[in-house]
């Protein structure tokens, strides 16, 4: 059996970059080859980076990523890696865009995977399994191929698949074994999930049981938009032995000496092949030197506790949509609350203290714990720390307007929320809104207050979790020997919102540790109240629950768009990614 | 030949109040009964509205649409119109929605129409051509049926499609021809699109044409969120005659007598059919007695020009917003120009202007005319007018922090809108936006200033075009001899933002006859740099927009949600309506 040396590049490319993203991909197979690489995989949609969404559509856009495919073959092979075989993700496409059902079947944009060898593209495939349910849209996008492309490489014959192909049974898997292939690469844009590495390793397992063949799966790594991409990549044999497995949330490369079946002469692929797929096949070498030096042989990470887990996921959303924003630094308000606290930690880890401003803006109501909390969580991060009371802007407005109720606790928060968007405009920071997730599902919160911002490193965290993620990273700096960044007070303390006297989240809210379980239930598990009330919740506080959130959607109706006369209104029907590099001009 | 009184019933739903819909639906058989009507035609998904979005993923509602439609069909029977053969849109399912490509094939969501006659559900049918691209999604939502229904009603076959299904070749046209109807029914959620009605008519052609069939066509109206349904319900025979065509943008019912071929005999459909489908054929009724009275025929109504049409589209978005969301009223600022004047008419034709709150919000900056023509405005449309001069609490921002250049101009803007949003929470109305489209495209706004509201009825109208309405909309109230409601010097003068001394939008933006062309093509047209400057736009102009393109898609990074850690995180992957008046709690 032959042996081949696999690197699987986990890499953090920039959507719309493709100038950035050749260049990496060049230096990373660099890198592979000096360690002897025979084939080197990257991820899905490397070359654009992904997803790429409404770009798609813009045909200059699809253009540019076929012509810097076929340049980047001839730079690596100008580079003196031409002998390497390098599997890459980019945009095709065979035809104008396909946006209506009318347009010809098998013409349009394509989810497509590279293999370049010698200066040349050797094999393309088209993705077949094309993703279309949360944060997929690929049957908007992309037009699903019907052709397994085999590259025979060093004698073992590899099948290119892509990502979704690898999470539904049947097509190509399948026909990865009826056509006989030694190796699958799977090359993945396989965005985080809290658990999906528990569930991963089990598919990937069953996959190449399904192929009889190694799979090599290779995920990338970064932050795009509400994304975060995990890494996480592995090789697993076909016995389900895992071989390697990287860490989550970095970039690595892994290297990996795997022996693998010698292709048996020429290959037919007769009769009727699963799903209707058709099997093209390419031959790059029959034969290359045996691997030189010690066995290469990667490592075998363990996945972390759901706590550092999500800690990372969340410090490489905030910094990647930072950086590759180019924003210089963020600014965020610091009530001494725990939000506030976690989302400072979070953004120091991310970018260091020097990147994060941090405003305390108090108000009458604003206790003097809470002034004092703000100021220890500075110290202890060492962020820059500023101080804008509130006070005398909140008087002006109630001075020239008659106000009561809810609209002077809502001012406060919405003179706290012009503050910041001033000192965004004065000095550039990104501002970073604060609110968890909890909060936002049941409207407790401003809108046009404290709902402004740029970016929420914690919307999708609940409250209950935000504790505990406090607890975990204040546990981690202690164990470190570090000074835990959140103190403990903001921790213990009683949530409030401090815009009226005496003020408790509890005045308003069932306990957290009430309302999380019910919220989950409703909005993670689409729980009607009558699946709430079977699961043991109680009825009275289900039925206040769900009224909080119906009333929060109210508050989403109030800051939604307007009516539209064309295809292409902005809004949801024109779905561009919001971090992207792309430009028409040279 | 058999002659059918056909009823269309061009209805209003409202997404979520399944009661409310089947009241209506109720109340509309009866009136299409008393004008003697044999078979009754609603929209697609007129029980649930459209489009439902996640609501599909509830199985709550799921299965309260599916009770509602028995309910549905015996409450009609009790009206005393079981005779009546009643076509309703509704949601259904035969298993649990599919969100993943692991769903069993056929199970799931459907997109689906009723035939109801003397009580019961006579037969369903299940949507076979899902549009996935524009503003839908439904590859997400629905699986695809397979199988055409057809029923016999008076001696006639007639079969059920649902909207897409008249927009692509083959499929159940092609199949209702090898099934030999005489009349197929096309119930419709179709949005206004500038237009669309040029091309409606020839397509309804093409299809009659093609299923050798009568084709029914009726359409909903309404606003839903950014939505609005248009009407243009009609009838078209196999040889393209236009028998009847309803007025877009208002409820209204058709009547029409129609001759339809008899069905021969008990009817097999043997062979392959189209696109893989199936027929399947219920017998309703043989004969029917022939239509009593005068015969009836419907009007053929002409569409209206493009202004009084985008106006009657953007009157009705806007009032079903407002009605349908019930808030009591809406509040806008009025600075004197256009973009506001033409919303400020707009709200006053859609709610009256007992309705409409204007408030006039002078700076230092505003010149006298502005303030005058706001006040014209007022006058001669009877808006409830306001007064609220912004110096102070800019002057209090400025004497509390260091600002200077565009964050002075924005912190104008800013104190506009939270003056705004304390009237809103004061006294509940709607905060109406007021940016252009060309505006919202070049970036020319304030984030969390001007951007600040609810609803923005032109968000989707260019500059260009919000002069023409201005112009058309004064004409037409001329022409009934009414006052026209929008001030001469606020469609004349330069227009300004009005934020620092003598700015005008063309120190910033090329003139909006330059500009809007090159944001159309790049925009709506998804042309790239190269095809802007070939279709003979200035190169450097053209370079000149896009880099503002650029800029404005800046700022939505400044108004981004953050990083999702699971699949239900609030944002793009939790699509619900924003007008939805479904409930959990009874």
């Amino acid at each position: 059996m032959p042996t081949l040396r696999l690197a699987l590049c986990q890499v953090n490319p920039a959507v719309g970059d493709l100038a950035g993203n050749a260049d990496l991909i060049r230096s990373w197979t660099r890198r592979a080859a000096d360690a002897g690489a025979h084939l080197v995989a990257f991820p899905e949609m490397v070359l654009t980076g992904y997803p790429v969404e409404d770009l798609v559509f813009r045909r200059s856009f699809v253009a540019a990523s076929q012509a810097a495919l076929r340049r980047l073959a001839t730079d690596l092979a100008a580079d003196g890696l031409g002998e390497v075989a390098v599997v890459v993700g980019y945009l095709d496409a065979d035809g104008p865009p396909q946006v209506s059902g009318d347009a010809e079947p098998g013409r349009g944009a394509r989810n497509a995977a590279a293999l370049l060898h010698g200066g040349t593209v050797a094999t393309t495939y088209f993705k077949h399994h094309l993703p279309n349910y949360g944060v997929f849209d690929e049957d908007r996008y992309f037009v699903s191929g019907d052709t397994l492309s085999v590259a025979r490489v060093g004698g073992v014959d590899v099948a290119l698949t892509i990502c979704e192909d690898l999470w539904q049974a049947g097509g190509p898997f399948a026909v990865a074994r009826a056509a006989g292939v030694g190796l699958v690469v799977n090359i993945n844009g396989s965005p985080y999930e809290l658990n999906k590495d528990d569930v991963r390793l089990p598919l990937v397992r069953r996959r190449a049981a399904e192929a009889g063949a190694t799979i090599a799966y290779v995920n990338m790594i970064g932050g795009q938009d509400e994304l975060v991409f995990e890494g996480d990549s592995m090789i697993v044999t076909p016995d389900g032995t895992l071989l390697t497995r990287a860490p989550q949330f970095v970039e690595h490369l892994v290297v990996q000496d795997v022996e693998l079946p010698a292709a048996s002469g020429p290959a037919t692929t007769d009769g009727e092949l699963p799903d209707g797929m058709r099997v093209t096949r390419v031959t790059v070498s029959e034969e290359l030197p045996a691997p030189t030096g010690p066995a290469a042989r990667g490592e075998i990470i363990e996945p972390v506790a759901d706590e550092a887990e999500v800690w990372q996921a969340l410090v490489l959303g905030l910094r990647d949509y930072v950086d590759k924003n180019r924003f210089p630094s963020v600014v965020l308000g610091l009530s001494g609350g725990i939000d506030s606290a976690v989302v400072a930690a979070l953004a120091v880890d991310a970018l260091g203290p020097q990147r994060v401003v941090g405003v305390s803006m108090p108000s009458q109501h604003s206790s003097e714990h809470s002034r004092e909390d703000a100021a220890e969580l500075a110290k202890r991060t060492g962020l820059d720390f500023r101080v804008e009371p509130i006070q005398p802007m909140v008087d002006t407005f109630l001075a020239n307007m008659s106000l009561s109720g809810v609209a002077v606790e809502n001012l406060q928060a919405r003179v706290r929320g012009v503050i910041l968007m001033a000192l965004s405009n004065q000095e550039s920071p990104l501002v970073l809104t604060t609110g968890n997730k909890s909060e936002l599902a049941v409207g407790y919160s401003t809108l046009y207050g404290d709902s402004v911002g740029g970016f929420n490193p914690i919307k999708d965290v609940w409250k209950t979790l935000v504790w505990r993620l406090a607890k975990w990273r204040n546990a981690e700096a202690t164990r470190r020997g570090d000074t835990p960044p959140i103190p403990e007070n903001s921790i213990g303390k009683p949530p409030s919102a401090e815009l009226s006297p005496g003020q408790l989240d509890s005045d308003t809210l069932p306990d957290y540790d009430v309302l999380d379980p019910i919220l989950i239930g409703y909005v993670d598990g689409d729980l009607g109240r009558d699946g709430l009330v079977e699961s043991g919740h109680d009825p009275a506080v289900v039925d206040k629950v769900l009224r909080m959130v119906d009333t929060a959607e109210y508050k989403r109706r109030q800051s939604a768009p307007g009516t539209k006369i064309s295809m292409k209104a902005f809004g949801r029907d024109r779905r561009l990614p919001i971090t992207n590099r792309w430009r028409e001009r040279g």
